[in-house]
Parts: C-alpha cells; structure tokens; sequence
C-alpha cells in the first residue's frame, strides 16, 4: 500500500557491449604497452595491417585488460555519418532519438573500435575528426548538441594498407590525428602455438601448417591476392579434428577459399602435397 | 468460466522455413561428409560453381539432414545490409523492428543461405564479417542490439567463379573467413539418372540429352557464354514428355534459351541435328 | 429480424485481370502448342523477337485459350524487386501490406508477363529465380513471408534480343531457366490478313503495304534501326479509312514514325512513292 | 423540412484545364485535317520539329476544335513514371491515392501532352506503352490498378530531332506506336503575319524582323546552335512598341539569347545591322 | 459583447520579400529602360555577366524602382524543381502543401531572379518554360494545380557566360524564352565610386584600387580564373579603414582570395606593389 | 495561490557553444589584427593553409577574445545546404522546424566556422552566397523564410589548397565574396614551445622533435604526401612523456600516420635514427 514506485536504476547503456570472457591473446610485440601508453592520454590508435592477423582480437584484449566495453563497428562502402552518430526514429508520440554507435561509446565512455574505417563514406572520417583532437567533442547537428566525450573514451580504427586504392586512404588530416600501430602476421612459432590451441592439432600438424601458410604468402609475387591468414590455418585444423584427411581439409579451408584462378589453384595444391606428400 | 487465458506458445518463428518434404539429391563426392565436419564447427561454408549445377538443391538436402531450418536470400546488386538485417517499420503506435532473413536466422537457429553473395553491395558482406568468425555476432547497429549466434545457426554463401568481374570479386578478408566447397558439373551418368527422373523420360532419351549437354559446353570456347545446364535437359524431356518432338522440344528448352546469336543458334542447332537426325 | 450478416465472400482479387473479350489472333506456327506444353509442366516461358511482333497479343491469346487472369507488367530501367514484390503502405491505422504484380499472381494463380524483362534492373530478375525453378516460391523478404506460387501461376517475360546490349542481356542463370520461343515478322499473307481486318482496308491496299513494310526491312543494312511494323501498317490503313491519301498516311504512320534522319527518311519516302507511284 | 440532402454532383476533375479562350493559330499545311483523322481513330500522335516552332500552340487549338480538355506536362530527366501515373499521399486519417496528370487525362478523357518526352525517364516512356497500343490500357501497379482510358483521352507527345543525342532517342518500340507529324518554322509570309498580330508591330518591321531571322537560321553551319525562332522576333516586336530602337530591341531579343560566343554575336550583329542600317 | 470576431484580413505572403531600403544603385548604361521596357510587357529577362559585376544590385534596384517584392533563390547543382515550385509536408493534420519560391512569386505577384540558372537541374529549366511564354502557367503536378500567374509576376534569371561548360548552358528552347541584358565591369570612373561610396576611402586610394583591378583582369590570359571583382576592391578599402595598409588589405582582400596558385599570387602581388610602392 | 505561471526565460540557443575556457594560442603574425579588422566590418573570411597548422585553434581563440559562441562544421562530400540550414522534424503533433548550424548562428549571432568548406557539395556553398556578400540574408526555402543575420554574425571558412583538385576548388563567385588568410606552418622557436607546452616534455626533446618535422616536410618531394604538422609533435611527446623511448614514440605517433609506403617509412625512419642516434 501506499508504496511510492521506485525511480529505476538507469540501466547499464554499454551493459551488451562489456566483454564476459577474457579473449585469449598473446602479444607479439610491445603492442600492449604501446596501447597503454595511448591510452593513458586517451590518443586515438589507427591499427594497420593485412587480413586475420589478429588486429580485432587484439583490440578485445586490450578492452578486456582496461575493463572498457567495447563497441565494434564493421565499416563500408556506404557507412555514413549518420549510421555513426544516430538518427531520429518516429514513434507513436513523435521523433526519438537514437544514438549510433560512435555516440553510445562518446557519451557513455567506451572503446569505440572503427573495423576497416577507410571503407567508410567521406563523410563518417570528418565525423571524426573534432573527436580525434584535443576538442574530444562530438557535435551531432542534426539535433543541435555538442556531445564531449566521456573521460573513459577512446577511438581505435584500423585499416589494410595492402587493400587500399588511392581513392580510398584515409587524408593527412585524418591520418594525422592518430598514433599507429602496425601488424605482420606472427612469427612461425607464436602462430603455431595459436593454430594448436584454436584448432586443437598436435604440434606436428600446426607445424606444418605454418609452413604450409608461409609459402603460399611468397605467391603474392604470381599473382595471389593474400596468403593464407591464420584463421584458414585454424579451419584447417579443426576440419582434420573433424576427421578429413590434411590434404582435403587444406584444399577446403586454404586452397578454395584463396583463390579462383585455376593455375593458382594448381601451385596451392602444390604446396600441399609438399607438405602431405 | 474463471478461465484465465493460457499464455499463447511463441509460435516458432521459423516454421515456414523448414523444409516438408526430402529434397531429392544423389552426392557426387565427399560434399555431405565436408559439409557436416563443417558444421560440426559451424564453419562458414562457401559454394563454388557454375549455374544449374545443383548448389541450391544441396543446400536443401544438407538443412533437410541436419533438421535445420533453411532460410534463403537471392543477392543482387542493389541488396544491402538493411534488407540482411532488419528495419524499423512505422506502424500505427509507433515503429516496430522486423528482422531481417540473416537476423531471423542467427537469432532462432537456421542455416543462412545467401545465392550469388558477390553480386550484393559491399555492406552485406561487412556484416557478415563478425558472424563468420568465431565472435559469431551480429551487430544490428540501427536499434543498438548485439545478436549473439544461436548454436545452431550456421552461414552458407554461393558464388559463380565464371562470371564475376574483379570488382565483383569478394574480398580476401571475406573469403579468408570460409571453407570453398567447388562444385562442377555432374558425371554423365549422374546426369542422366537425374534427366531420367526429373524429367520423366527413358534411358536412352536421357542419354541423349546428356551428350548433347556435353557438346554445348564445349562450344563455349566459340563465345557460348555458358553450356546447357541440368536444369535444360529436365525441361527438354518435360517437353518431350508433353509430346513435342525431340528437336522441337531442345530447341525451347536448349538452343533459343542459350543463345541470341544467330551463328551459335545454329552451331547448337547442328548439335542436336547429330543427336536426333 | 435477427438476421445474422452473411460471411462477405473474398473479392476474386484478380477480377481486373481477367479476359472479357477474345482477343484476335491467328497463329502463325506451332507456337500454340508449344506454350500449351510448357504450360501444362508449368514452365516458364521466355518470347523473344522484334517489337511490334505480337508477342504481347500472343500472350493475351494464351491467357484467354486457357481461361487465366493476365497479369502485365512492362519493366524498364527503374524498374525494382519492390514494384513487382509489394511494398509496405502507411495507412492511418498503421502500415499495411500491398502485394505487387508478380505477388498478385504467384499468390492467387494467374499469368504474369514480363514485358521486355532485359530492361529491368538487376534484382528484379534475381526476384524471379527460386519462382522459376522447381522450388516455385517467392520470399518476400520485407515481411519474413515465403509464397509458394499458386497452381495456376505461371511465369512468362519477353525480350528482344535486337536492342540489348552486353550489360541489359540476361544472365545465363536466369535464362536457362525459361523455355524459349523465338517470333518473327509474320509471313507476308499473314500480315495482309492482319491489316485488313484491324486496318479495315481492302486487300489491294493492305498488300501493298505489307509489300512497303518488307521494303523498309532491309532498310536495316542502311542504318534504319527497326523496319515497319505490323503496327505501322494498321495505322496507315487507319488513316486511309479517314479519308487521307495513302502516300500522306505512309508518311504519318510510317515514314516519320521509323526516323528523324533526313536521308533514310527519303530512303523511305521513295519506297512509299514506288508503292503509289 | 424533411430534405434530404442532394447527392452532390461530382465536380469536373478537368476543369481547370479546360480552355476559356480560343488560342490564335493559323494552319501551315493540312496539320489539322491530319490530326482530326488521326484523332477519329485516336491513334498516338508525336510532333516532331524544332524550339518555338508552334507544336504547343498546335495542340492548344486542337484541343479548342476538338471542345477537349488539355493537360499538359513538360519533361525532364527527373521526370519518372510516377509523375505521370500518380502516387499516395499521406494524410490525417491515412493515405489518400491522388491521380498524376496521365491518370488523370485517361480516367476523365483529355487529350494528354507530354512536351519533349525524350527527355524523361525511361519508365516514363515504357508506362505510355500500353495507353498508346489497341489495349488503351494504364496498369497503377502501386494500387493494382488496371484504368481503361476514357473514349475522349487521346495521347499526343512531341520531341525535337535536333537536340537529341542517341541515348535520349525514343525507342522503335515506343516511336512505332505514334502517328508522327513533322514541324517546320513558318514560311515568311505566315511568320510576318504572327510577328505583326503578337508583336504589334506594321508590316514593315515584321517583314524585316522575318528576313533576320532567316538569316540567322543559316548561321547554324558556323557553330550557332539553334536560329532565331518566331518568338524571339515577337519578343523584338513587342521591345520596339514599347520605344526601344529595332537595333537595340533585335540585341535584347535576339542576339543575347542566341549565342554567349563573341564571335557568333558580332555575326549576328551584323545581320541586324544590314537589316536596320 | 456580443462581438463577433473579425474575418482576419489575410497577411501579405510576401511581405518579407518586399525591399525596405532603397539599394544603392547608378546605372552604367540604358540598362534601367530596357528592363522596364522588358518588364511592360512582361517578358523574362536574362542577365549575362561575370561574378561581382553587380547583376544581384540590379535586380533589387528594379523591384524597388517598380515597388514590387523580389523573390531571390541562388541556384545550385542541386536545386530541382520541387525546390522551386513546393512540396507537400506532413503536419499532426495530414499533408499540407507548402508554395515554394516561385510558386509564390507567381501566385502573389513578384519578381522571382534565380541566380546562375544554369547551374540548376535539369527539370528547374523545364518547369520555366510554360511561365515564360505566353501561357505565363506553372502546372503544379503533385496537387493537380494550374496556376496563373499574377498580373505582376515578372521572370528574372542570371548566368555567367565565363564559367559554363556545354553540359551547364541553357538549351535553346529556353534561352529563347528571355530577352538577355548583357553586363561588363564598371567602368574605372563609375567603379571609383563605388569604391569610396561602399568602401568609405578617399578618391586616391580608390583610384589605386581601381587601376589595381584593371590590371588582375588582364592577367586571366596567365591563368587567372576571374580578375578582381568590385567587391574585392571594397573589401580592401574597408580594412583600409580599419587601419591596415594598405598592401596589407590588398593581400587579404584581392591576392589571397583571388588564387592559390604561388606563381598567380606573386604576379599579383607584384601589381599591388606597383600600386603602393 | 492565484500565481500566475511566469513566462518563461527563452534560454539561451547558443548556449553550449560558448567556449568556457580560454583555447590557448600564441600568435604566429598579424593574424589577430588582422581578423579584428574583418571582424569590425563583418567581412567573411577565409583560412587557407595545410593540416594541423592550428586554423582550428586560431578561430577558437579569435571566438573567445571576442566573446562570441562558435559553431564549427566540418565539411565533408556528402555536407549539402539541409545539414546547414535545418530541416523539418516530423512530431507528434505535426512536423517541426529545426535550425541547422549556419541558420542557428546566423539567426542569434555567432561565429559560424565551416571547416574545408570547399569538400561540401556545390548547394553548401551556393546558400551562403547571400550571406557572405553585403546583404547579410539566408533565405530558408523549405519555410519560405528570410532571416537577416545578426548583428553578431560572422562567417569564417577553411580549405587546404594542398588538397584541392580542380572540381572540388571554389568558385570565383564564392571565393571573392572573403578576405583570405594563409597560415603557415608554425617557425621552429615557436612549434618547440607549443611541443614543450602541450606535449609536457623539455626544450632539448622538443627543439629535436621539431628539427625532425622540418626534415619529414622536405619529404614531399619524393612523394609525401604531407609532413608531419605539430600535432605529431604532440603524440609524440606525450607518448615518450608515458615512458616509450623517443624512437619508438616516434614511429607510432610520426612514421607510421604519415605513410604505409615501405620506402618512404625508411626514410622516414632514418630521420628518426638521426635525430636520436
């Protein structure tokens, strides 16, 4: 009786995005310190480097270890501002406003981590800009707000600088506006001992794998887009663990998947008969 | 009366998705074995082939064996991440969101199946990037969800190696994330088992259309853009079936549909000429 | 008293579509057959041939001999999956579904023809796919619905292999789908036949204006894009009927009409001029 | 008492485009006679000729002789289909169809003018295709739809041969369906006879201002795009009743508005001043 | 009592358009009466001219001349002919149709000056034509409306000859439908004035300024894309006045503004020291 | 009782973009002056200089001695005259106006600073036109709307002429409607101090840093596309300020924004080498 209803709780706005288990990553280098280090003065990270060498995984390690959540956005050709920063929604009593992914972390403080941003529109990279300065502001001008940025915000992007065309790098005054941080594919044995653990194969078969992966990288020069990226390795291996033969599970997880062209094909298989003779 | 009205069971928001009826499917090699040890780690799955081969038809005996539901999405140029995903629909007390077919999928547990996935716009294929890795997630950006993968959900994409121009190709980042199942066209006799039940006519007509299959595909070295598929030669013996004479019934079902140039009509012409002279 | 209001009986929804009239038509060759071949196995049908051919009239014909609504619908380069599909309308109680053309048919049984399908854009024909192949359903991604095609419905589109260039040809996984049925000019009789009647001229005019329009054909070789129609013919008979020369009326209906170029339509003129000399 | 309110009598859709005044228009040759026989059959008519050369005044007096209301649309690139055909317009208490100026015109029976229709869109020409066949038909595929035109409704479009480019040139297909009448500026004892009536001006100067403008006509083998048309010199008639001089009136009227080429102006300069020496 | 609220005289719908203030204006030449000659009889009017050379001036300083309101939209590339004519806007009510610019012009009787016309779209043109011949209509497609014009609606357009390209100048059919004014610079003289009238400098300094501009428009054979413009000239004689030098107002007012060229700038700076050595 | 509810405040629109805390800024020139002066006459201005040379912070400070709010845009190629002026909202209770950035300073007096203005689609520079010359007005189209600027309004812009290819310079017409101010990048002395200021290390780190940047801008010359600009300084800094070694610091914060070029990131690095052997 009487009973005065409670005002709620606001509930966690970032509660979906806080990571529940710690992803499993062990750094090459000084990538973490180095992230540390940005991060202590909250300067926005570029990560750069080819496909599945692990630049996601990394920013979830470091969301992790700051106990940050972390809002992922996979960018593309036709990502705009808006999907960024939020749009009016109409309700049935009126507009709503919905803020986009880049807002929700500005706002509320997260890593807001920006997946290949160079394929996103112009207009989403000059979005960024006056929060990737020392103004740290988020303007949203189609509700005439000024958002500044939550202290625990920080902007992470990553681009593939073996992709790009011309057209689509990012300009001097976006580039310069962070700190870079560049990515190789790991050393044979760390990648073996990756290829063990997520493939679940004995060190014999990992080893082979790597080596296998390591040779189809040199076909770069005849013509092959990318090597084989850790990931296939990890198919490959889980395919076996499946009970493919090795040769059948690398034609299907590295072979296939590398290539169309027929006489590439051809040196792929090579190699993994050299392997799996 | 009294009655107090059972809460309703949420209908089962796939139902019209599973399949009634086996499809009829004879394998040609391993592709049902490869296919569960990829399921079995709900790898993505990548189809390679040429048109009429038999790709959809597989994918609907693999959900038909693993129980699964099988939600499927033609890709087209002017396809987008939007109509993957979802929307926001204005309905008379305000906007309800609607998922969209991948949504449908990863959220209640069905196989995926996008057909001729590099014809779509780049976007569809940046979401899919975190389904098809092992984060299994997607992001629905547009209502600020993070849709955790049912177990069962798993994600197919076809693709025609022949046809796709380079800027229709899809990205090594794309592909790295699938296994490549390559599929070509059937053996004669498995050909000629299917013409014969399918299009309900003799052994010998059969094999008939079979060769004459056979011949058209080597005359894509003239300009022929693609040989007589399966699916022609099961129209041609429905024709027949129909009583339309042999030659009548390939030049409907194979010659007009396979070429506007005069010269190639009557190269086909002089094939099935030999055939049934 | 106490009468209790009558189930209101559904509306036949394709009432407007349906025949009232027996359309004109005389056939030239086995094309009756063959469509009632096809149509008895329910496959889709593809006309192919020059404008002005009767591939429309054809189709009407067809509808009628076989007692079936006739759903038209002429495509052209903006031409989209949602006009033909259906699409979302805002009503004052909320957003309400209306089913396109193709949807009207497929869903209560009808003929739907695709006038000139090569102009439409590129997710139209890929709409058509899983409806004209054995599955026979159309999914209607917009609303999670999936239409299995009405007993009754059949597909049938045209094109004219004359007009379209490489990128508005049909790609061969549409076309392999269709059975394909070429038209031609009509024989020289048939022609006469066709402009006396619908013309309402004597048979001395007629056959001298099909005897013109044979002329203005091989006009072709000089530049002329697209010979007389029967079209045309019945036009200029039309005109004859009101009163005016023949010369003036081939001059309306033919000469100005098939071009703007000073020196094909002298060429021209001087055919006309042969013919009434 | 008792009244019972009278059932409105519904309103003339077309009255405001019904014409008050009989417009001036004094025949060339045998248009009207042609466009009455072409009418009697209401059979598409295009009038082809180039700017000011009196095509819409033309169809303006057939519409007063025929007592028919007459819309009018002038095309453009952004001129689509919907446009012409209609569209839903939300209101209060939901959405409310309103007809387009085609819909109109074929509903309540008007003669349609579409000015310059090789400009529009190319779904703009398509949707003319089966109003201006022997079906007289208009499908509104956005409300399933199927408008039987009105006995009344003729279609009349007009194009300039001089301006179009190839891909802007209508197709056979649609060109085929028409009745073509050609335009050709007025002889000079006719033009003198409009310039006197609408310019106010005495024989004199209408006599000279016509010989300008043929003058200016030959100009086109030196680069000027299009001569002086009938109303450009009513325009320097009208300059000069007002007291400027037949020099500097010509300058206003005709020469600034022919060309911004120096070179061709002082060509033309030149003509005006050989006329007003 | 018994008050019974007053029919509300309706607002002037142009009252914010009508001019205040007279604009400063003196005529370089006959260029007042011809427009008044133009205007008498109602006829369009275009104004030819580079940038700065006071075409806007002009326009104001007619429609205070002949009290009439002035109705200015500056065209863009993306200005179409819903910007113009209106559109309809959804209210709490339903739609309310909301008159653009010239549709009020036109309407309520103003003149309407569109700024550099040809750089509009394609269909802005288009919708002029019927206003700017004799007809002087502007059909409303999107409500079914015709409008007549005011008896004092008066068309004004502007372009600038310098920059057009073929694909951004008028077609014939719509330059011929206005009397064009040509405009040059000002004379040295008159433009002297201006700059101490508008610049509130001395005659000295003026004179410098004007020599100094005399000079930029002869280096447009180096590359200079336009020369100084008027208004460049007041500017420097306006920070003059705020106390810089003024080689120093010339930089900022003339050189930097005019070029960014390195080569451009030092000529022109050569000029300026010249001027003030 | 009886209280009457007090009229409410109107609060302050500008509010939030009222600088609270003093930008620091040292003066490279005369810039302040300089912009006092345009400022005294309202002139617009313009910034013309590369990336990072402080344009930003510059109009900040000029804001904030001036007492004025500012409302920065960065412009960007999707940037058209809607996302400037405002748009109607559509609300429960009808559609809603709201001001864009430009209109809200317009209309209330503020710096508005529209940063690479000549990145913003054609329409975005066309609207402010008649802001930017002596009129002062901003015509809303959408609202049939004329506001007159406030007495406080000023207009600055930016652009990069480094950047700017051809298509996307200013026009004439825009560019001669500011005063225009180059910036340079800051002399050694002062870019060490605001590196010792900003980045919190001492002078020989910072005169070091600084000595490096003038190298890297010598760069451009084989193929940098720009130097590094202060701001990387800055990371740099501040990044050895958190404990990396100075080359370290350097690579992430210099080498690798600056390019992905191997060669050019081997130059790059060699500099580093020198200043820190």
């Amino acid at each position: 009786m009487n009973a005065v209803p409670r005002p709620a709780v606001a509930p966690d706005p970032l509660a979906a995005w806080r990571l529940t288990d710690a992803p499993w990553y062990t750094p090459q280098a000084d990538e973490v310190e180095v992230f540390e280090a940005a991060h202590a003065r909250r300067l926005p990270v570029l990560l750069k480097g080819p496909t599945g060498v692990g630049k996601t995984r990394f920013v979830e390690h470091m969301a992790w270890r700051l106990k940050l959540p972390l809002v992922t956005v996979a960018c593309h050709e036709d990502l705009g501002a808006a999907d960024l920063v939020g749009r009016w929604l109409l309700e049935a009593d009126g507009t709503r406003w919905q803020d986009g992914p880049l807002t929700l972390a500005a706002r509320h403080g997260a890593i807001c981590y920006l997946d290949e941003i160079a394929e996103a529109r112009a207009d989403t990279t000059v979005v960024l800009h006056p929060l990737a300065d020392n103004r740290r502001l988020l303007p949203i001008d189609k509700r005439n707000e000024l958002v500044a940025a939550h202290a625990d915000f920080q902007l992470v992007v990553s681009c593939n600088p073996g992709y790009q065309s011309f057209e689509r790098s990012l300009k001097p005054s976006t580039r310069q506006r962070f700190c870079a941080l560049s990515f190789a594919p790991p050393r044979p044995e760390h990648e073996q001992q990756i290829v063990m653990r997520e493939g679940g194969v004995e060190a014999d078969v990992a080893e082979r794998l790597v080596a296998l992966a390591a040779r189809t990288r040199r076909l770069r020069d005849e013509g092959l887009e990318e090597g084989a990226s850790t990931r296939t390795l990890v198919h490959a291996a889980q395919l076996i663990g499946q009970g493919l033969s090795p040769r059948r599970a690398c034609d299907l997880a590295i072979v296939q998947p590398l290539t169309d062209d027929p006489a590439l094909a051809e040196a792929l298989q090579g190699l993994v008969d050299a392997c799996w003779p």
